[in-house]
This record gives C-alpha cells, sequence and structure tokens, in this order.
C-alpha cells in the first residue's frame, strides 16, 4: 500500500460510521488503483458500506482494480445486500473485468445479474465467460474501436470521439469490412498526423500481429511486449476480430506467469491466488504431492547406503551430505539458469548440444574448485595421512559437481524438446536426483582409491 | 524466433550476397522486432552488411530491437567501417535506445559520435548516460510531449500533430509552466473528446504520479503496472520534467526483474546477458563464489556426523540423505512462495507473525503426511521389529519438514525486514541451514529412541 493511502485509512474509517459526505471529499482525488487498497484495508463489512457509499462509477473503478479473490467476496456481498446497486456497476465495468468477475461469483447469483443485463451485452459476458482461464479470449475486451476502412481520417477521429467513453482504447482502431474481417490497423496517432481527407484504408497497416482466442496467455504477452503493441486484436478461424488484449493485462501476465515458474520451480504446484490469502488446505494441496514424490524418489538414497556401508570405512559416510549438496546446489544452478532461458524464449532448441558442452566444462571448472577445497579440509581433519580419502573426496567432487551441471541443464532440455514445461524439473527435483547418482560415484571412486 | 522469419533467412542471406534490391523487398514487410531476429541470426559480417544496405531509419529500428549485447557488438563493427554511416543511424535512433547504445560501445567510439552530433542532443545524451544501470533516469527517454497549459485543446492537437514524429509517445502529453515545472498531464484521448475551446489547464489530471531519476526500475514497473499507466514522468527534486518512461518498457523491466530474482535464488549471480551469450569466464564467476560458500556451510554437517556416529548405529547412517532431503525440499517450497510474495509486493512486512504461525501449521502437516510413508517404509526394510527405528524416523521426518518451513519462510522474511533483498536466500542455501539443523535433530531423536 502506498504511505498516502495508509495514512488516510483511519480517516476513512472514521467517515464510513458517520460522514459519507467527509468519505465522498476523502476519497474522491484518490486513484482507483489506491481506492482499492483502501477497500482492501478494510474489514469486509466497511469495504461492503464503501461500496454502497461511493458513486457508481467510482465503484466499478475500484472492483476493477481488486485482486481477483478479494474482488468475488466483497462483491458476492454487496449483491446479497443490494442486487440492484450490484448490478448498476456492473454496467459500468470494462467488458473485460466484469466477466473476470462474473466467473468468480455463484451460478446463481451470475445468471440472476445476466437477466438484469439486456440481450446483446449479456450475450457479450457469456461470450467472454466461455473462454479457459489463461487463454487470450480470457484476457480481451470486446470495446474496441472498429472502423469501416474507406472513411476519411478526419471522420474516424469524428467517430471515435463519440464512442471513445466506452472502449478499453482508443489509441489503436482496427479497419473491418461489413462481415468483421479484419483489414489493418490504425493508430491514433497516424490518424491525428495523417491529412484529413485520406482514407483509413490508405492509413492502415495492413499487417497485423493477431492472436486467436485459444492461444496461451503466455504467448500473447510475449507478442506484446515483442512488438511493443498497445493493443493486440484476437480473431477467429475467419480472420473476424473477436476482442482485443491491452498491454496492461500483458504486463500482468508476464508477472503472473513468472510467479508460477517460480513456484513450479520450487516444486510448488502454482497458486490460485496470492500466498497470504492462499487457504491452508489449498497450500497443504499444492505442496503436498511434491513432497511424496521426492521423498519416494530420494528414498533409493536409503538402499544405496546400505549397499555400500557393509564394507565402507565410517569417515566415508560423515561426507555424504556434503557431497550430495554440492551435487545438488550445482544442479540447482544449472536448472535456474536454463528453465529461465527457455521461459523468456531467449534459448532455441537447436542451441541444446551447445549447452551440454557448456555445463560440461563449467561443471568441471566449479568441480575443480570445491576439490581444491574439499581436499585442504579433509587433509585438516584427517590429519594429512589418508592420501586414498583426500583423493576420494576430490574426485568425487570434480563428478557430482559436474554430473549437477549436466542433470540440471539437461533435464530442462529434454523436458522441453518433449513439449513439457521445463519448470516441472524443479529444483529440489534435480537435486533429489543428483543425490542419488552422486551417492553412487561417491562410494565407487572412494572403492578405487581405498581399497 | 517466428517461424516466418526463420523461412526467409535463407533468402536473406542469398540476396545480401546477390541482390540488394531483393533484399530490401524482402525485408520491406518485416516488422522491425522480427527484422532483429533476422540480423540476430546472421554471422556478425553479414549483419553487418545488413545495416549498410538497409536505409538508415530502418537501420535504427532494427538496432532499437536488438539485444543489448548483439547491438553493442554489431555497432562497433559498422562505426569501425563506417563512421558516417553509424552516426546517422544513431541520429533516427529514440533518444534512450541510443544512450543504451552508447553506454555499451568504447569511450573513444562514444566520444568521437558525440563531437559529430549537434550540441544540444549530444548534451542530451551524455545526461541521459549519467544515470546509473537500473534506475529510472536510465530507462527514461527524453523525447515526451510537453504543452504550456494555456493553450486549447484544439491548438494542443496542432502542436502534437507538429512534433509527433520525434516523439515516443503522444497519448500522454505533459503540462508544464515556464521553467518546466510539471503541472499536470493529459492524454490524447482526453484532448480528442473535449471541446476544441477549452484549455490544458481545464482538462488536465494535476494529481500525477511521478518518480525521480534515481528511483529504482523495479519500483517503476511496479508504479505503471498499479496504475496502467501508458507512461510515468520522471522528474526533478524542484518537480521539473526531466523525461518519461513508457510501458513497453516497464514490460522489460518486469521480465528482467523477475529473471534476476530467480537465478538468485538458484544462488546464481544474476547474470548481465542472456544465459547462451554469457561467456564462460563469466559464468563460473557467478556461480563459484556461491557454490563455495555453501560447501564451506555444509562443511558442518561432516562434524556433526562424526560426532554422532560414534555411538549410533550404522543404519541411522542411511537415512541421512532422505532426512535431510525432506527438511531441505520443505524449506525450498516455504522460501519460493514468500520471497516471490515479498518480490511481487503481496505480503506487507506486518503479516511475518501469521506468515510463520501458518507455515509452522504446514510444515506440522506435511512432515506428518512424510512420516506416515517414512514409517511405513521403515518398517517394511526394518521389518518391523525396530519400533525404536519406526518412531525416529516418523518423528525427525515431522520436526525437518517443519524446520525447512519455518526456515525457508523466516529467513527471508528477516532480511527483508533488515532492507536485504530475500532473494538472496536462495533455496540451495535454505537447503543447506536445514541440512545441519535436519541432522541434529534426527540424531537426538534417534538418542531419545533408541537409548
Amino acid at each position: 500500500m502506498e504511505t498516502t493511502t495508509r495514512l488516510i485509512l483511519p480517516e476513512v474509517i472514521e467517515a464510513l460510521g458517520t460522514d459519507p459526505q467527509e468519505l465522498a471529499e476523502l476519497t474522491e482525488e484518490l486513484h482507483p488503483a489506491d481506492l482499492a487498497d483502501l477497500a482492501s484495508a478494510l474489514e469486509p463489512e466497511l469495504a461492503k458500506k464503501l461500496l454502497v457509499v461511493l458513486p457508481v462509477e467510482v465503484g466499478a473503478r475500484l472492483l476493477e482494480n481488486l485482486d481477483e479473490e478479494r474482488r468475488g467476496e466483497l462483491f458476492a456481498a454487496l449483491a446479497t445486500a443490494d442486487l440492484q446497486r450490484a448490478a448498476a456497476i456492473t454496467d459500468e465495468m470494462a467488458a473485460d473485468d466484469r466477466a473476470d468477475l462474473y466467473a468468480t461469483i455463484g451460478e446463481e447469483l451470475r445468471a440472476e445479474l445476466l437477466k438484469a443485463m439486456d440481450e446483446e451485452e449479456s450475450r457479450d459476458v457469456r461470450q467472454l465467460l466461455s473462454y479457459p482461464e489463461g487463454s487470450a479470449g480470457s484476457l480481451m475486451t470486446t470495446d474496441y474501436v472498429a472502423l469501416p476502412a474507406n472513411v476519411t481520417a478526419q471522420r474516424a477521429i469524428e467517430l471515435i470521439r463519440e464512442t471513445a467513453a466506452d472502449k478499453e482504447t482508443i489509441y489503436q482502431a482496427y479497419a473491418v469490412d461489413q462481415n468483421g474481417t479484419l483489414l489493418g490497423v490504425v493508430s491514433l496517432r497516424d490518424l491525428v498526423v495523417s491529412p484529413a481527407d485520406r482514407t483509413i484504408s490508405e492509413i492502415m497497416e495492413p499487417n497485423i500481429v493477431s492472436v486467436q482466442a485459444e492461444d496461451d496467455q503466455e504467448e500473447v504477452a510475449r507478442i506484446i511486449a515483442k512488438y511493443d503493441l498497445l493493443a493486440l486484436p484476437v480473431v477467429d478461424r475467419h480472420h473476424r476480430i473477436a476482442g482485443i488484449i491491452t498491454i496492461d493485462d500483458a504486463i500482468d501476465v508476464v508477472e503472473e506467469e513468472a510467479t508460477e515458474d517460480v513456484q513450479k520451480m520450487g516444486a510448488v504446484e502454482p497458486l490460485e491466488q496470492a500466498y497470504i490469502s492462499t487457504p491452508f488446505r489449498e497450500l497443504v494441496r499444492a505442496r503436498a504431492p511434491w513432497l511424496v514424490v521426492l521423498f519416494v524418489a530420494v528414498m533409493a538414497t536409503r538402499n544405496v547406503l546400505e549397499h555400500y556401508s557393509a564394507h565402507a570405512a565410517v569417515m566415508l559416510m560423515w561426507f555424504v551430505p556434503l557431497i550430495g549438496a554440492s551435487g545438488g546446489n550445482s544442479g540447482s544452478q544449472s536448472a535456474t539458469l536454463v528453465i529461465r532461458a527457455l521461459a523468456v524464449g531467449r534459448l532455441e532448441p537447436n542451441q541444446a548440444g551447445r549447452v551440454l558442452l557448456r555445463e560440461l566444462a563449467v561443471g568441471l571448472t566449479l568441480g575443480g574448485i570445491l576439490a581444491l577445497f574439499g581436499m585442504a579440509s579433509t587433509m585438516v581433519w584427517e590429519s594429512s595421512r589418508m592420501a586414498g580419502m583426500v583423493l576420494t573426496i576430490g574426485c568425487a567432487l570434480i563428478c557430482v559437481v559436474t554430473v549437477g551441471a549436466l542433470l540440471g541443464s539437461g533435464i530442462p532440455l529434454l523436458l522441453h524438446r518433449l513439449g513439457i514445461d521445463p519448470a516441472v524439473a524443479s529444483t529440489p527435483f534435480i537435486t533429489s536426483l543428483v543425490d542419488i547418482a552422486g551417492l553412487i560415484l561417491y562410494f565407487e571412486i572412494a572403492g578405487l582409491f581405498l581399497a
């Protein structure tokens, strides 16, 4: 929360109880995003009261800027108390935010609200609701500017002026024919700069980047970022325009996708809500399966140790965690670098060979560095008499760090090649694999030097 | 690379050798971002040739869309061969991209290019170059629209039309007084919609969100995303406007910052370049210090094991990696969730107590689940006779998983409280701490049940 918002919070709470007039003054100059912060910090009952007291249009802006989970709760509470007002507020909301809101409320309430809307708008909402979460369709809004291709720049600006109030953006307008087929895109910049009598078809850019409603939101964000677009049109199979996705939604997607990737890399099923508002059950559900899978995988280490400990010196056992951690850390580093590079599209599949060669070299170098530390400390601890032990630790470190680097980079690359999201090769998963491989290597090397 | 770009690559390479005219036709319809992809895929010598053959303005767009590292190399090669052309291309570049480019080339070349520019523009570049990397100043452009507050909407649109070609965006204009003090912001949307004779001071929004040139780019991106801004003004101490940062730069920052956080969390010093173009030395430098630090930290496990193994049953040693991994994985999960929530500003410092309580509960639950698996498998392996062993494994798993959850969440929260970036509490770091604590707990518990 911004500091200014935090400072007026107590006054807002007081005004809510006593003086709605003062409340209007307090909140008048707040940006809707700050107003949403304020509502989030209030008790549910007070937040609901705020929505009742504020002008309908301000309430709509507030809801547009609220977290999805809190928005659903707050709106459901309002609708239960005052359905008329709830319907009036959604009338004022942007089409995409309204559809998102409707997706999070109960079916009964949704049906009631849809019944209260006029036919065309209700069809619009139903259409937007039909796209799966995470698709281009679920991000888009139908409030875009469409223009006939044969009007002049001057006429186009007039048309835009007349309808601007209802549009998500007027900075990009889309030239369409009578079937709604997308012919080109023209920016308000081009319209303003071009001579008044030029037609849209002369000004427009006919080479348009577009997506389909089923495309993934990650792809949408990638395209918007790559081509520096303010808005990206969504078309159907017949290249008819269905909606647009604006860059402010793309920025949220980039952050959301990064969060999902980070969570997967930490062996957590991506959470649907913010961590702090995720219910306890949900947290356990997102974490337990991975912990169990990893536990079962690492169980193999017990058998490896049982097998080798029959013959090995006790001293060898003392170094087991150190060897395992070194390989695991190296693997985590490689996996982190490769998974992220793949996620941001900075690594092409045909570079896999080059990556593995480099990781081999990096692994050997890093392993060599650790080996120096490991051998030096072994000499100190084991009072230098046991040359075999010193050599075992040195060789084992070089091997496990290199194996870590190779598995950490190779497994994500393999998953990517197979069309599986490489982020599922979480760092704990890589660590577990390296643990098992590392132990076997360690004892085999010890067998050579300490036989 | 987009498929279409990949498809014309061979033709472009051929045309570069034989037929510049065909080249112009091939590349004419390409978006500058695709052209940049193309240049990235070419051998350096051919890429340089492409810049020589393309029109100067197209070359400028190409450079604007190229990776920083490749841009610097390509431009330096061009400047060595043809300084005139290199200077002409930078003349056409956006002010912010040009300054970024100048920051990556050698000092001598930069001095030569600055000498060739006119006085005012050269001062402008020097100013932009003076801001440290990662600051708002380093992201901003000086190509913004400033308007006197007393002109009418109609006049303002005329003024914008006249200067549009040189501006980064014309969709936000900034009302300033004769000293350059920022008075308000007005969007082209407001200008187009409002009656022609209204003055800017009547239309503009006087409550402006702005940043200072020294502010961090992460804060810039947060503000742009939060308030859905197309551009954010940068002001000096006297509230005079110095430049603007556009949303397309913010989207790159969000991705860049997420990458840095991911790398830190994987115990890698953030790389300056893309993974694949990072030199070998740089990769080792980014990874070796952390590996060594973690190695030294985990060394403690050797002493812990030496201490306990004197009295403990050999069988206890077999479970060391399993116990360590379970605690480490739980810690990785907690650290991932908390670090990311802090990074995206979805966790407030005053929620630390609530987080720790929840992690305690989650840790106990997850530990309980793993304990069931652990005890069941111990009964199978150790043929159920040793009740003490089964109890040891069960209790140890509950304890280490809980300790993992508490350390994994608590350490990032503590670092955040101390003003240190919580992402430095990498998952390998958490894993190492949990390893040591977990081993001690495990053997102490064993002492109770197996005494």
